[in-house]
């Protein structure tokens, strides 16, 4: 089927690519007028045919907000906007209501896979209504991994549970990679295994801790041995934070997710103010020296 | 080759078939006679030819140490000795040094894999000399899963560092299974995505959380969609703890590793005194009533 | 100097009689006719001289939103309210807006001390101009302690920065509640100390640790021996909640204050769905039996 | 009473002054002849007259073993030891043991109070036999703080409970300064409240968090406002993470105390190699450039 695609950064080229491969007629637009097939939203918008199909994947926040608000103005009763990207789910309300009332549909869809879904597929996440749901179908199943549609796809809910759901996942992924992380640092901070590196690749058959995360790591490490140039500065772009938000709102403890995503931040801070007090507070009471 | 083997629980028993068909010759000893192909530890050691190589799969602690002692007073120089199961590494420089006065070899070899291993294959972490590694490698070899060795097993270090790496290994399985759950219990405390199990199964193929821990829990809420009948009470087999011991002693922040422990330790108290002391103390600052 | 105080409960009770013993004449609204002075807000300002001041003490939300509108049509440019309970500080910004357009001040506080007020003083933390605290000042001095008014009061900043203060104020509390529970419970898990108890009482002078919350923790288990019949059930205000989510937005790790909050969400459960599920992963891999 | 007194140090220095203050005569040793009264302790133990006191003040581990060695050398039946050191609880018995086979008493006994304590007093945690107790009651009453006995001074248990119930003491200690000091970062990140220290000196009378440790950081943060000057960096003296090791061994939940604990782990890190591995991985999945 036709698609206009709003969004051809990493993600976007390479869904694009994939949707292509899979028979599908795509028609891109992005700022970026070297990678764009139309020079704005208008011309994407005339070049298809109704009803449009039209999928947003540029970054959650002002950017979509916008790009929705536009495609308002734009778009004719009886298309369907799908919005691909990270947006917070208290977003998608907004944008299914403002679309709602000139009689355009919306999905929202959380998409997880990185820079490997073009071969891999996309984990798909997706909410709203069913009959929107089901028309979307056919490019669902080309983004989505082969095999069974419900190992690589989910209608997760009403509008919203797209995004829900793949803020969960990142939580998740936060927490994923912790676990891993910390067990290498104390594999490193002793002498008894000399072979560290061997021991994460070793477990990526048969162990119980075998992951498709493990596998970029034994990666990382081939790439990297020791990860000795690799600075732990560490970006959070925003899920986790949403995550543990939600956690608070709903009263559920989620102390391991909590704990990674206090990690990034610690990650970023050049000195913690909080161990400059502590610190300040041991030579109050104990007499040691503590100046810098 | 021929091998003893010690021990036929479910691990043990899953592990003579594998060697088995691999083409060893095992004959193996239980203190259950209706398993047990010999008697006694006399009969196994006599019915070997020397140099002889003795796996034992029993419990760690007190039986694997008394199981080590009478071994050593059975074989002979040149015999090896191999610890699979799951003891703490501190345990194997006792162990080591005891054979070793006898002229017996010993590796200590740590075994991921649980009931599935059987088929898919054991991930193995050995410790110990390269001669005794390499003399041993036909049945790691039989065990490992399929495809290149190192993907499988690793030789960790000396004695204690194939014990050393499979804790730190379930440290890290201990964090990841406690990610995944507070995702669950996040997706379930609302009422935004109504397909919770769903998504579970949807993140099994293409996206960044999928693993074998995560196959196995599509497999948990197929058989108990869910989970009504679990009961959170969940014991720890000791390795995490000797995870966060370690942690301790070297320095190492393992806040993701701590916590899904401490979930564990909490998992098993009706009452939990900490809080019955902060709602103590609630009630005496604020005048509440918080007697049961 | 004469005050309208909305809101009798167990606080605002408290803070009226520390007012009246310092000499100023309390005006007081409640919904309860047998503690209310006046019938309604209407009778409650025409019986104040203007330009009034008049002191919310009512639950945060709703109830403290509905009191500031009413009194935006009740009272007269140049009147002041101080909003004293523990509303969030994002509430503060609409109320000064709301009473701002009709020429009445505001002024947010943080009350601290729970029942012991009345004879300690409160602590008192403030937001809003300079000339409305200076104007009101004589009201935070009488609920204030004994002393010099910089250990017992704080002018902390613009409009919302004194429920802000009281905010961060509550989080801590949390983590220092949790930290002595935890030790506690600590001490009673082996046979090592033999009066835990009586620990907890000769902490509280001349070590480190002293502090009012110990003191009234060693109240408690004077009251409750083993403290027996306390319910681990612990509620929360909402302060902790929003203190968290405060360390999110701004990137602050806080893992001690969300680990006392966490332990609190906790024990509200009767069975924790998170370890439903490790229970659940850990019967598929290990064939252990969970089910209840 | 008499007293030999070893170790001469910050804290032994202050509590020879507040014995001798207390009408107590001291014989004191240290290493430094500068400060010391007798030239070795078998001039120490001859200069006391039978049933002898000796006090040990002198670093837990190697030091206290050697010393307690050596006095079981020099004393004689009937005299009393007491190590009022920070030893790890688990020395307790072997010392007593040594001491008990020349005839000699033993008693452990933790001192909480640091520079302070001169003044303050000290609190006092005692683990031994009640006779031996009751004999060195005088010098306990001159260390403690004057008031109720009990409110300064515990019998806590046999021998070993004394620095047991003072290592818990500790850990309770680094989890409350982990929560002030994680509230200052908090109200340091926002522009809401401008006054941050401020409030911490209005939080010393009349709120719920007022402690003695607050007294300290109000007296650190008006040296040193803004606490610009101080070093992050935290050692640890071992005392947090002997109690880690103990809720590990008795299945106590711990996550504040692990989580100030950890704090102080990563406050001596340049770099977190687990932050430096979630960085690597991200990367690999991301496509996002990691390398410093």
């Amino acid at each position: 089927m036709q698609l206009g695609l709003i969004g051809l950064g990493r993600m976007g080229d390479a869904m694009r690519q994939r949707l292509v491969r899979a028979g599908h007629e795509v028609v891109g637009y992005d700022r970026d007028p070297d990678v764009s097939d139309v020079p704005d939203l208008t011309s994407l918008v005339s070049s298809l045919a109704a009803p449009r199909v039209v999928w947003i994947m540029v970054p959650a926040g002002e950017a979509t907000r916008a790009t929705v608000t536009e495609l308002a103005g734009l778009l004719e009763p009886g298309d369907l906007v799908i919005d691909g990207g990270n947006s917070r789910f208290t977003d998608d309300a907004d944008h299914e209501a403002l679309l709602a009332s000139r009689g355009i549909g919306y999905l929202d869809c959380g998409v997880s896979g990185g820079i490997w879904g073009l071969d891999n597929g996309y984990g798909l996440m997706v909410g709203g209504r069913a009959d929107l749901v089901e028309r979307a179908m056919p490019l669902f199943d080309a983004l989505r991994p082969e095999g069974p549609r419900d190992e690589g796809f989910v209608h997760a809910g009403g509008v919203g549970a797209g995004h829900y759901a793949k803020m969960v996942h990142n939580g998740i992924e936060y927490g994923l990679m912790q676990a891993y992380a910390e067990g290498w640092e104390l594999l490193g901070a002793t002498d008894v295994v000399t072979d560290v590196d061997g021991c994460f690749k070793a477990w990526t058959r048969g162990t119980v801790v075998r992951s498709w995360l493990l596998d970029l790591l034994v990666k990382a490490l081939e790439q990297s041995p020791g990860l000795d140039g690799i600075d732990p500065f560490t970006p959070d772009s925003g899920e986790g934070r949403w995550t543990l938000q939600e956690a608070v709102d709903h009263a559920v403890p989620m102390p391991v997710t909590a704990a990674a995503l206090f990690a990034r931040f610690a990650s970023r801070q050049d000195a913690s103010p909080t161990m400059r007090m502590v610190s300040a507070l041991r030579g109050q009471f104990g007499g040691h020296t503590v100046l810098t």
